[in-house]
């Protein structure tokens, strides 16, 4: 049997690793392993920070899809399907996806019972209760009218969930115990919307050529973000609000979440 | 945060449990976890089997799309981009492959070691190596002429890989040892290639109301398919040779592999 992807499927991958994008859930995952006072943290976490990011990745490639968001730019370059075509996009999706479980599973520096717990927290912030349901929510926002609570829903699922969990993955690599874990959760809740919100703070002030991918677009399209629904500065605020109650959270922590807290600094103070 | 799907992923769900299939590959993992003498095998299976069946029907979804097979008919009702969206059917797929690997890895019927095995297995058999790899090369396939031995080498991973890994992830539940496991996989390549050549033949033979999915669509095509390759007879002849051989590699198991037998015979003894 074969044992790579054939011609077209690694030529598609080939594109992607051409521009990798800022592989924040990665780092924040290494970052989080760090933090709750794993030295190897950081070393051991390699194989779930880059599953993470295949997730991420592959949900980027299905999104930009023309029955999805119908995007043809993306990290600065063609997406996927306009690149190739449709179905190398769906199929180099699923393969991602596939791959990132498979990382995991057999990454042997980590015990069994820290590969079943890492894929229990990727699958349920990807799935049907998480990345999944919030990007279904979406599609069925876009036929109508929505309230804060509705959009916080969708932002939740659809982005915050990953983020939480590239934060709680870490503490499983780093052994966390079980107060970090809940503070790791709850920094990723905060961080999660706060990131969403400057993503369409960003959207609103920004053009294509600095951001890499379609300007514009929400607000063109007439979708309600959270600048639509608050205004700029109100918008601007609440992220902010955010970010220093994530903060305050890992408060009590050492040095060792220093990277932790840049990081978190990062997504909220950037400009695409 | 919300914990099911929204309603539009939930109705389309709702539409697939409506026509389940023929659930071949549970209960080839089934039979397999009793065959290896486990006697609470089959209880143990429940998630693993439910788990391969989501991939294959995950990756059903996707085959059908009008990017991929572009096919309107399965299991005996329009297929899901038909009674909903394209959209919906890109999700609801992505969706049920990460509930597959959530099932597993939150099973605590199973050791943790058990559940990364099972992952691994499950994973390199529906990924780039097994069936997307093969989907990949069938689209690149409709562009040249084939030999025999690369339509081999298309369905050992399309079809062939999640076969033989029901058998094996049977195994693992039960417990199987090296040598059982060694003859699972055994067993599962050649009544895997069987079971491609016989879903060839009936395509020729059969209609669409007897299939559930739309026939002769193949050979409408122009692609290649054993029965093009081989001749209609030969290609019989060729799947009831691999299945005498499947069942002679189990010829030494006790009673306790007799579903396992049936199941094998079911599978080139069939009108759909």
């Amino acid at each position: 049997m074969q044992k790579r992807p054939p011609d077209r499927l690694n030529r598609a991958l080939a594109h992607l690793a051409a521009s990798p994008g800022k592989r924040l859930r990665p780092r924040l995952l290494q970052a989080a392993a760090s933090a709750v006072g794993n030295e190897s943290g950081k070393t051991l976490a390699i194989n779930a920070a880059e599953a993470i990011e295949l997730i991420h990745t592959y949900s980027l490639i299905h999104d930009d899809l023309p029955a999805m968001d119908d995007d043809d730019l993306r990290r600065g370059q063609a997406t996927l399907h306009v690149a190739f075509d449709e179905a190398t996009a769906i199929l180099v999706g699923d393969g991602l996806q596939t791959r990132a479980f498979e990382l995991i599973a057999s990454d042997e520096q980590l015990s069994p019972q820290q590969r079943v717990d890492l894929i229990v927290c990727l699958t349920k912030a990807s799935g049907f209760d998480g990345m999944v349901g919030g990007q279904g929510l979406d599609i069925e926002a876009t036929e109508q009218a929505l309230t804060l609570e509705q959009l916080k829903n969708i932002h939740a699922l659809k982005t915050g969930a990953l983020i939480t969990a590239a934060l709680v993955m870490g503490g499983i690599v780093g052994q966390a115990n079980s107060a970090q874990k809940i503070t790791l959760e709850a920094v990723g809740d905060r961080i999660g919307l706060a990131f969403q919100i400057i993503d369409d703070v960003i959207d609103v002030r920004s053009d294509s050529a600095t951001l890499g991918k379609t300007a514009g677009k929400d607000s063109a399209a007439g979708k309600l973000t959270y600048v639509t629904l608050m205004g700029l500065e109100a918008a601007e605020n609440t992220a902010t609000h955010l970010y220093e109650e994530a903060l305050g959270l890992i408060d009590g922590w050492g040095p060792e979440a220093d990277k932790l807290r840049d990081l978190l600094a990062r997504m909220v103070k950037r400009d695409r």
